[in-house]
């Protein structure tokens, strides 16, 4: 039979992200492409505790069906929490628990977007995000990044001149993959922008708590009194990806679609996670968990930015990062960064090429991302010794 | 701030059932309404052991990032045993982990309907499904059930007048909401039928292992040669639905554009439960297993048939069942359905109005569904008796 697939689908390519990550479990490869956390950052035993506990005490609890909206006293804890801690949702906001942070850009996406509508990301941007955003045949317009965060010219401008724009699409703090924290007072004037424009933001925040530098900001949804905010949060970097564990916390009218929209996705998330979450932060110090993390991460970038110093300075520069897990490289003009990572790759050290994280990968492109805390220290100081050699050579015409 | 919508949600409504299950568990209530496996029917004692063992040796295996596909090994067997069992996948297939089969239902309509393409379904239908067709402004033409399935006049004659037909929805087993099995002729004839058109087949099987009485028939995918079937398997009324897990079998070309909108969707399933998944049909007597939720809902549906006997018949008629979770009653033309469903919830025995599973929920019905896998056998007594004397009262002209 000849297939006839939807118009939608016909374009789309798999995430160059998730296929190198398929080929990075091969044995001797470095995964400098991948992005999960570190094996030791994981509380395994907690949650080996609590949920030898649920599975021996309330059984039912776990594995029977349960409702769209998610958990209940996980929405309740998560929403409190949100708000004491980080300002985050007012009472014109609800709160949904997703199958990870993911599926908040795909249900706004579907709640929002007509085909040909316009999404405004930060370029470069998340891969996965952008993948999903054309999956619905959303137009993405890309606006330049600067060192403090999204170019407000840049947005400005697009938002001035582009058309049907239904929201922009940021990760504040340690953006993947660029490693940039927006700055205060961008938050603001980005927030304003939108505002006076009628655009919803999709403030992606799923590093937030790994910061192991300088002084926490206030999220964009913090200062939301207009309902233009639609918050993700994610427990796949501070509990576990594998759970696929996400919410999302926005104004209650756009929530409520995504709900239905969710029932017809997979009807819940999976019920077990979910209450596993719930009593981890509510029966361990989670504080004192994210601290745990903390150090795990700075010390991890310690160990990256030395071997960088070593290898790779003065030919290939990067961004300073105050958190998250990427580092962002920039290649000398002289390098075609392509080919850097292809014979990167041929030496078993895996970079995700810069081009995948654009609007258009047509775009040219002389930088990479490095992810730190999936390999171990000793994987790191190899990989990017191998890295910088093959730029001297590369660099000196061989 | 006046939010715009895509179309597609625009004209979207939350499913009934679900609405109706959220307050099926306020107290007094019986829940002949829902669809819950039986509590009895849940192995959690071997799902805790299995999951202290996971956890306690390869807790990284369980809570890390894992590939969309799913789980290799669970993919692997699940291949196996749907090959060797039921003939379900040739050479030209390909099998996807889900979170559970109404993650099938929308990847499939992701990957192949453009807005206003046709999906032919059965009348009555599950609305779970329904509603995820229309989500993506499917043109939904419902074909008339006959006592052995489909009819097939019906369907030759859609399928020869209806435009833009991407697939015929089907669930020959135990059909939810009306209780039908398809008969051998007819899986034959709805095959070439649909094959000769270029239609699909998604082949829906969720309680396929529930049958309580007859023989096993062979599933429309058995007979598959021209790769026109996509066959839709769940775990969640044999091992578990709060653990949400599910797998599609299909056509390489279909399931591989199901994988790039899976990514995009939650990258992948919770991977604690695709293991416990694996585990349990490989290190248990997986076929004891299913024997043993044979003999509870054997058992469960003669405690419903005898309270209709007594307390139903010969007002209120029912279709004869064997399998499943669900029956289907019919009530006379006197009683208004509506009225009835309302009133009985009044009296706290919540049963489904028959219009939730119509193409139109407008149209003219006057039958109910009763799940009796949820209620204990004293609520599905009481229930039938209240529901009885409800109809009497009614006819009556009370």
């Amino acid at each position: 039979m000849e297939y006839q697939f939807s118009q939608r689908v016909t374009s789309l390519k798999p995430s160059a992200i998730r296929e190198i990550l398929k080929n990075s479990s091969a044995p001797g490869v470095i995964p400098l492409s991948a992005g999960n956390p570190a094996p030791d950052a994981f509380p395994a035993e907690d949650i080996r505790a609590i949920s030898q506990q649920l599975l021996t005490d309330t059984p039912m609890e776990a594995l029977q069906y349960s409702v769209t909206e998610g958990y209940p006293p996980l929405r309740q804890h998560v929403k409190e929490y949100m708000a004491n801690k980080h300002h985050v949702g007012s009472d014109f906001d609800e709160i949904l628990i997703t199958s990870g942070a993911q599926q908040v850009m795909d249900l706004l996406t579907k709640t929002m977007l007509n085909e040909g509508d316009t999404v405004l990301c930060e370029s470069p941007s998340f891969i996965g995000s952008l993948n999903t955003f054309r999956s619905y045949q959303a137009r993405l317009v890309g606006v330049e990044m600067e060192p403090d965060g999204i170019s407000i010219q840049g947005l400005q401008q697009a938002l001035e001149t582009q058309k049907n724009i239904k929201y922009l699409y940021t990760i504040p703090n340690f953006q993947n993959p660029s490693g940039i924290t927006m700055s205060l007072e961008k938050r603001k004037k980005v927030y304003e922008l939108c505002r006076d424009h009628n655009v919803l933001i999709l403030e992606d925040n799923p590093y937030g708590d790994l910061r192991f530098a300088g002084e926490d900001l206030p999220s964009i949804k913090s200062f939301d009194e207009a309902g233009i905010v639609v918050y993700a949060g994610s427990f796949s970097k501070v509990i576990s990806p594998g759970m696929r564990v996400g919410f999302v916390i926005g104004p209650q009218p756009v929530v409520q679609k995504m709900v239905v929209c969710k029932q017809g996705e997979d009807v819940h998330s999976n019920i077990w996670a979910q209450i596993v979450c719930h009593r981890f932060m509510t029966q361990r110090d989670y504080e004192a968990h994210l601290n745990r993390l903390r150090c795990i991460y700075r010390r991890k970038s310690t160990v990256l930015l030395e071997a960088m110093e070593a290898h790779f300075a003065p030919l290939i520069t990067w961004n300073t990062f105050q958190g998250g897990l990427f580092a962002w490289c920039t290649l000398p003009d002289s390098i075609d960064m392509l080919e850097f990572v292809r014979r990167g790759s041929q030496r078993k050290a895996c970079v995700v090429p810069g081009t995948a994280f654009l609007t258009d990968e047509a775009q040219p492109c002389s930088c990479f991302r490095i992810n730190f805390s999936t390999p171990s220290d000793q994987q790191l100081e190899e990989g990017i010794q191998i890295l910088g050699e093959l730029a001297r050579e590369m660099s000196a015409g061989k």
